[in-house]
C-alpha cells in the first residue's frame, strides 16, 4: 500500500509499531533533565510541498525557524537551539542559502535562541529539515493528552490567514511569501505553560487539530464555529471567492495555539470539551494528501 | 555565484559569516550540561546524492543512523538519541519507510540508543535528515583543533572498502547496498576519548580530512601513503581496474576515525604531525562538486 492510500496519521502509527513502542502524538519528544524535560523537534519545509521555487529566501528562513519553534511552543517550553540540514542543487545561487539563513537568524535572535549548526548538501530539489531543542519545568509541560470534560477550548488568535493569502496567491492577488509570514506563539505558549490541559498549533487547520485531540483524548472537542474568530483577510477572501469558513479552517497554515483549560488565560474560547466525540466529517489535512499544486 | 563554483566549505563559511559568528568546525555542536557536554549533529542523506531510487530499505536505514552517530563518535562521546525527518513521495510503498525504519531500529539498538520520533512529509524526491544526540565528558571531548608537533597520526580500520564497492556497482560486479555498509566506530571513539587530541571522521576521504585538518591545526599531517592499510576489497578493485590508492582514499565513503595523540591508543599508524603544512595536490571530496552519477 503507498503512502498516499494510508495517509500520514496510518503511516507514523506504522512507523511506531515497526519500533515497536508507543511514544505518543506531542509536538515534541522529551527527555528528562533534572526539574526538566528536555524537548526535541523537528520539521520538514520542502520546494513543491511547503514553498515554491522562486520563493524570496529570508521569509522563507523565517518560517523554517517558525515551524519548528512553534512545536516547543506547543508544549509550554522556551526554546533555546536549533540546527539545520539543508540541501539544493549544485547551481543554486549563494545569495538563496544566505537570505535563508539570514531569516533563520531574524527569528532566532528575536527568541534569544542559538543557531548550532548542521549539514549542507547537494540535491536534485531545495529542503530543509529543521531541528529545535528547548526545555520546560516538569511541573508546567503541556502535553496533547491531559483535556477533562469541562475544560474550555481557545484558541489563541483569529484564525484563516495564510489559508487565505494561499487562495489570494493562487488568484495572482497576492506574493507567496505572504502565505509563509507565521508568528510562533512563544509568549503566548509560556503563559499556558501550567495552566493549558492540552494543547497543539493549528499548522494542519483546526479540523485536523480537533480531529487529532478528539482521538488521542477519546473525548469530544465541541467548538462552536460561529465563535471560532477569523483574520480580516481570512474573511475579505470568504466574501470576494465565496469560500466557506470551513475551508480555510481544514487549511491551516496558520500557527495559534488551540488549548483547554479550565480557566481564560489568553485568547478566544471557541467551545468545551464533551463526552461523545463530535463527527466533524473527516479528519482534517494530512501530508501525502495534497501539494501546493494540488490545493 | 553557484554553490559549484564555491564548494561546500566556501558555503559553510559564508553561513557562519552571515550568523556573525565563528562556531568552528567540529563533527557536532556541543552546549553545558554540568560535568559534560550535550552533542548535536545533524546529516542529510538523499536520493541522487548518497543512494540510488530503488535503493534496499533496510541497509540504507543502517547507513542513515551510522553517518550521523559518526559525528557523535568523532568527537569521543556516547551516542543516546536519534530523530528522524524523512520526506518522500506519495506513491512509495509504505513497506519501504517501514524497511528504513527497521534498519535505523537495528543500529539504534546496537548502541542502546533511544528513537525520538520525527517528521514525515511529502516531496518530489526521497530524503532522511537524521538528528543524533549524546554526550561526553567535558575533560575528554576530543575536537579537530589540538593537534601538536610531534603528535602520531592513526586510522582506525583499512580504507578504502566503500569506495571500491562503488566502482563494482558502476560496473555491475555489486550490490549498490555494499557502498552503503559503515560501522560506526562507537568503541573505539570511546577509547579515544581523553586521549585522542583531535580526530574526524573519514567520510568525505582521508585526502579531505588531511586537507581539513592541516588548515584548522594550521600544522602539516604528514602521512607515509605506503602505511595506510587498504582494505582487501580495495586492492583487488585497484588491481582489476588499475585504479590508483590515491583515488579511492579521495572518494571517502568509509567512516573511520582519523586521530593524532602521542600514545598508540588503536588501530594503524600512518604519519606524523609536523611544522609545515604538506600540498595533497587538492582539498580532497567536498559536496557540490560530484554525484552518484558523475563520480
Amino acid at each position: 500500500m503507498n503512502l498516499k492510500e494510508l495517509g500520514e496519521r496510518a503511516v507514523i502509527d506504522e512507523i511506531w509499531n515497526a519500533l515497536g513502542e508507543k511514544v505518543g502524538y506531542d509536538d515534541c519528544a522529551f527527555i528528562e533533565q533534572g526539574s526538566r524535560y528536555q524537548l526535541f523537534t523537528t520539521d520538514f519545509v520542502g520546494e513543491g510541498t511547503h514553498f515554491i521555487s522562486d520563493v524570496a529566501p529570508y521569509p522563507l528562513g523565517e518560517f523554517i525557524a517558525g515551524v519548528n519553534i512553534s512545536d516547543i511552543v506547543a508544549m509550554g517550553g522556551v526554546p533555546e537551539f536549533f540546527m539545520l540540514s539543508a540541501f539544493m542543487p549544485r547551481d543554486k545561487n549563494i545569495d538563496f542559502i544566505k537570505g535563508v539563513i539570514n531569516g533563520i537568524k531574524h527569528i532566532l535572535d528575536k527568541y534569544d535562541m542559538k543557531y548550532l549548526g548542521g549539514d549542507l548538501k547537494e540535491s536534485s530539489i531545495t529542503g530543509f529539515a529543521g531541528f529545535a531543542i528547548g526545555h520546560v519545568e516538569k511541573n508546567k509541560i503541556i502535553r496533547r493528552v491531559g483535556a477533562s470534560v469541562g475544560d474550555k477550548i481557545f484558541i489563541t488568535s483569529p484564525l484563516g490567514k495564510n489559508a487565505a493569502y494561499y487562495y489570494l496567491w493562487k488568484e495572482g492577488l497576492a506574493e507567496f511569501e505572504k502565505v509563509l509570514e507565521i508568528e510562533p506563539r512563544v509568549k503566548e505558549g509560556r503563559a499556558l505553560a501550567g495552566k493549558a490541559h492540552t494543547a497543539m498549533d493549528t499548522s494542519d487547520g483546526l479540523i485536523s487539530a480537533l480531529y487529532q485531540l478528539q482521538e488521542l483524548n477519546n473525548l469530544g472537542f465541541e467548538v462552536r464555529f460561529e465563535d471560532v474568530p477569523l483574520h480580516p483577510k481570512a474573511e475579505e477572501v470568504m466574501e470576494e471567492f465565496h469560500i466557506s469558513a470551513r475551508v480555510l479552517l481544514e487549511f491551516g497554515g496558520d500557527y495559534e495555539l488551540l488549548y483547554t483549560s479550565s480557566e481564560h488565560v489568553l485568547g478566544y474560547e471557541i467551545g468545551e470539551v464533551v463526552e461523545e466525540k463530535i463527527n466533524y466529517g473527516g479528519k482534517g489535512y494530512e501530508s501525502f494528501s495534497k501539494t501546493l499544486d494540488q490545493a
